[in-house]
């Protein structure tokens, strides 16, 4: 069917690593312990993706805010202009460098006027592959808990976003956006086969929430969810939850970090999420004729 | 403010009082062990409600199928046309007797040529209030797990089913209906503050998702959600996972029952729902710009 005889013997002699090219892929998670100074930052998370790199991964991803404390008032100063700050240039680089993608966890992002909670992603040769702006803004005051007004500082992003790779097709969103179903599904509708999440969850919500969003989106969706949180610093004003995880398509934890700087790895196996789909079909089980959901715009 | 003075007076003289009534009241789950005979099965149903009514529950709430093996073939057979049916009238009279808020957990329902897995809930007055027929069927084939295929035998509800009562407004829903964001997002967008579900999972999903898709719909939708499954019965073709559970609106599993036989009960207190959409106002920060959902029909 078109396959020469050449290729076709050699996808039969080497059948096994085919497969592992087409369906199996290794990402490794950076939980960056994020400091005061944006350099130390930069060089801190070069270096830990080159280990992830060095490790087998194929995509490394990092967690949100790893260039700046996760504080409203430090935004403006750290906030960069794309492409021209030194933090893209920094991912765009080490991307290249290590033949990887790379998702850039989130930073302060400066357009015109406007600061937007922004990721940004790379693919192996350091082109820009997609910008999630985050779409719903962490503006809560819980009584004896956490208080935060992002919209103080942030402007809202205005896009859904699914990226198509080589290795995947993945939907990026940053931390408070993981709270809205309707998010996730869409993703998972437009072909998402995981979902990336820079999230810096606190010690309210954290506990509380953290690892069950992240499991309960991949069990609605059948993707696999990689939750990406900064270590937790105790001297830090906001303590991050840190336990980055990575869920597979039925709701299993297979790899978790708990709170310290540390680096994860998972494989990824998407033919898991073809059989999850394939045996328990809730994405054919939706009934649109009694309720639609759809992207505006 | 129209508040004559000994209403007032009274306000204030039982004012805890008052206020539970207000805002505060009591549930009973009774997970029942179904057995084959259906007499048998609504005997049971009745003690047990009379029991939960006599420990102080304003509503009771009865599991997915009591009054039938959760089995395909035998719906035909067990199945009765409202409101003739003896299933019908004992749930009825029971509520009446009792003054009770009474959620028949679900039969199968006859309605001409149709057979559909109905739950009929009942005020304290023995009326009915609501009526839900199950809109997801259970159709799956999970390799060394479960198989089952609901919509041989049955066949959809076309109603998404929000009920107003005088202690609170709660949503209806039925087993694999709970897998399905959109349903209960839909629900608390009509003013749920509860979503009921009588639901019999099973061996393979139970352990996997049952208390995970109940918790997350309630910190999702910030509701009370009450999963009320029947029992286990080792000798049953269909094992149950039981485990019967009410989660708070911050995602707390307040009650739970395991796998054997039983009443739980719970408090619930509509301030909690009021108190954590206040502080964490995700029904309000849903970004309606940007997506969708609503209701067809």
């Amino acid at each position: 069917m078109g396959i020469s005889p050449l290729t076709s013997q050699l996808c039969f002699g080497f059948g096994n690593q085919v497969d592992l090219m087409n369906s199996h892929f290794t990402i490794g998670i950076c939980q960056i312990k994020v400091a005061g100074d944006k350099k130390e930052n930069l060089a801190k998370a070069r270096a830990m993706i080159n280990e992830a790199a060095t490790r087998g991964s194929q995509m490394v991803i990092l967690p949100e805010m790893f260039n700046c404390l996760y504080q409203e008032s430090l935004f403006p100063a750290f906030a960069e202009e794309y492409p021209a700050g030194p933090t893209f240039q920094m991912l765009a680089e080490t991307a290249r460098e290590e033949g990887i993608y790379l998702v850039g966890g989130s930073v302060p992002e400066r357009d015109g006027p406007a600061l937007y909670n922004s990721s940004f992603a790379f693919d192996p040769r350091g082109r820009l592959m997609a910008r999630h702006r985050k779409a719903h803004l962490f503006d809560v005051a819980i009584a004896g808990g956490i208080s935060f007004q992002e919209s103080k500082t942030l402007s809202r992003g205005m896009e859904i976003t699914v990226v198509k790779t080589a290795l995947c097709t993945f939907g990026l969103a940053i931390c408070y956006d993981i709270r809205f179903p309707e998010l996730a599904r869409l993703m998972a509708l437009e072909g998402a086969e995981m979902i990336i999440l820079p999230g810096a969850f606190n010690m309210t919500t954290g506990p509380a929430h953290w690892e069950l969003l992240l499991r309960s989106r991949a069990v609605d969706n059948q993707v696999y969810l990689v939750g990406a949180a900064p270590a937790r610093d105790l001297a830090a004003r906001y303590l991050s939850f840190g336990h980055s995880a990575v869920v597979d398509p039925w709701g299993r934890v297979v790899a978790r970090a708990d709170e310290k700087e540390t680096i994860i790895y998972a494989g990824i196996d998407l033919a898991l999420v073809a059989k999850v789909r394939r045996e328990l079909p809730l994405l054919h089980h939706r009934r649109t004729d009694l309720y639609e959901l759809k992207k505006k715009q």
